[in-house]
């Protein structure tokens, strides 16, 4: 398995100034928020959003030095980022993620949602003084994107009808989004022609709905250690995601479960067994493949750099990550 | 005391239309919305702010007709205000804003937090779609002082050594701010010199702060009735108002009541008491007309008609509540 630290290169001293400047922008400033701004981006994130950002920067900026303007989005991104973690957990009464306790459950409500509304205000001052037009409405585009995805979320919960149509909006909303219309951004700042800024949102937009399919893959075949939640929390939330809707295309009696909530004991292990025993991660495996190769695919345009080359094993990255 | 509905009367048909949309562009889209959204923009509001912005939008077009940015930004203006209240009743865990229960009360955190967030986030996406740097900026800039004015509210609470600078200050973020910054994006939306914009922003400055001033005295000389809550709310919250830092000049007493956080039987009573027998709340009150008055003075410049009066009228009905 490739560590994300190596594919990141080209950007590594990009991604240690970033995080400084993460953590003097909110914790400087609000001794309140000090100890929640240190705490959220010091847990050990992958910086996969900025690092993308970052590389589409350098790989569209090839020969000259990427501008104060593309450092300053790549921040914008990992705040809204972490606003919408922060938000997500108080909403779900999530106490912890990534093995790291989330902030409603250190401090409390009050503070969580005062960081995140901080953390979006801060963002939107922040792009609105990119003095691009363009980077405005594509970055506030992932911010309405990722409420609209957290209702439409809350709405199809328990609910085995969902599309797979469905779930892959939904989880463009929630994931995709921004780094599409990051990439794209990101793009535009290096002045790119209009096709390379859409074959860099559908790069991101792709490689996004990869990652979210296979995150939702993890659920079943994660360890708990891994995880940092138990086996099978996001099913049990009412979450249903790829395998589970393709498990359910060869298992009807997995739908009584669902309806049900699994409220009945041995409900979730039921569930679980069965979608295990189908072809459901399989064929989940094989959507998040084809999601890979379509961003990869989207971004041949590119000319050759160490850059373009790292966003180009990223689309491996994400499938080698279910290996 | 004048009705605020006859000093809106230029702006009634405008009003009607905000109301409407603003209920169609949540319940509509989103029915796990919908009841909040009811709830939220028919609970009987005074919707000064979008009226300042639909008055100066008249009050500068004169002959011409207003435009839908004009209206677009009363309604983005009263969404950031309506998610600032939904947050706000979160952090503070209040049951009750005006006698109507809020939303955290009525449906629970969860949906509240997303209320706000989706109020929060549809604001800035049709901000961006005003396509105007200069607007968006002075919006986001709103919405920043929001997040920065809850924050300094949570530090400052129980501290009798606020000054009454910082008390301005604080009250610019949580009131003063939106008035003023969309004042004068109405103002620049009609392309009015940028001596008239600062104008215009001081007015909303003035006025915003004058507003505040007096809701704070209301803590103490309204009933329970007209506010909603229990006189002395604020004051038992921690919140040092103006009537308070006036009465601490006076009564060094008080000091010990409020640094134990009246945490005694018989405290938050014996501080009341104090604050009506001290000059704090005539202090307080001069203290707001003076705001009045240079609200009134900043729009001298406008050219006379039925929505530049009623602008000049609002100073005086800030001040007519409190007698």
């Amino acid at each position: 398995m490739i560590s994300t630290t190596s594919l990141f290169t080209p950007v590594d001293p990009d991604l240690r100034i970033l995080t400084d400047n993460l953590k003097k922008l909110i914790g400087a400033r609000h001794p309140i928020l000090g100890a929640a701004a240190e705490h959220l981006f010091s847990a050990g994130g992958k910086r996969v959003r900025p690092a993308v950002v970052l590389l589409v920067s350098r790989a569209t900026m090839l020969e000259r030095e990427i501008t104060p303007r593309h450092r300053r989005l790549a921040e914008i991104t990992e705040m809204i980022h972490t606003a919408s973690l922060v938000h997500d957990d108080v909403v779900d009464e999530a106490d912890l993620r990534r093995n790291v306790p989330t902030v409603n459950s250190l401090f409390d409500n009050r503070i969580a949602v005062l960081a995140g509304d901080f953390l979006f205000a801060q963002s939107s001052w922040y792009l609105a003084n990119l003095d691009n037009l363009e980077v405005v409405k594509l970055l506030s585009e992932v911010i309405r994107d990722f409420a609209e995805g957290e209702i439409l979320q809350g709405l199809s919960r328990y609910n085995s009808d969902l599309s797979i149509e469905q779930y892959l909006e939904k989880s463009y909303y929630k994931t995709a989004s921004l780094i599409a219309n990051s990439a794209k951004a990101a793009g535009l700042l290096s002045e790119v022609a209009s096709e390379v800024a859409d074959s860099l949102y559908d790069y991101g937009r792709y490689l996004g709905l990869a990652f979210q399919i296979v995150d939702d893959i993890f659920d079943f075949t994660g360890s708990t250690e891994v995880l940092g939640k138990p086996v099978g929390s996001d099913l049990a939330s009412g979450h249903i995601t790829a395998p589970v809707l393709y498990a359910l295309e060869e298992k009807p009696y997995l739908e009584t479960l669902i309806e049900r909530e699994f409220s009945e004991e041995g409900d979730l292990e039921k569930a679980l067994t069965i979608i295990k025993e189908s072809k459901g991660i399989e064929r989940a495996r094989q959507l998040a493949t084809a999601h890979a190769q379509m961003a990869l695919q989207s971004i041949t345009c590119l000319t050759p750099s160490p850059s373009a080359q790292a966003l180009k094993d990223l689309t491996d990255y994400v499938l080698s990550r279910l290996y």
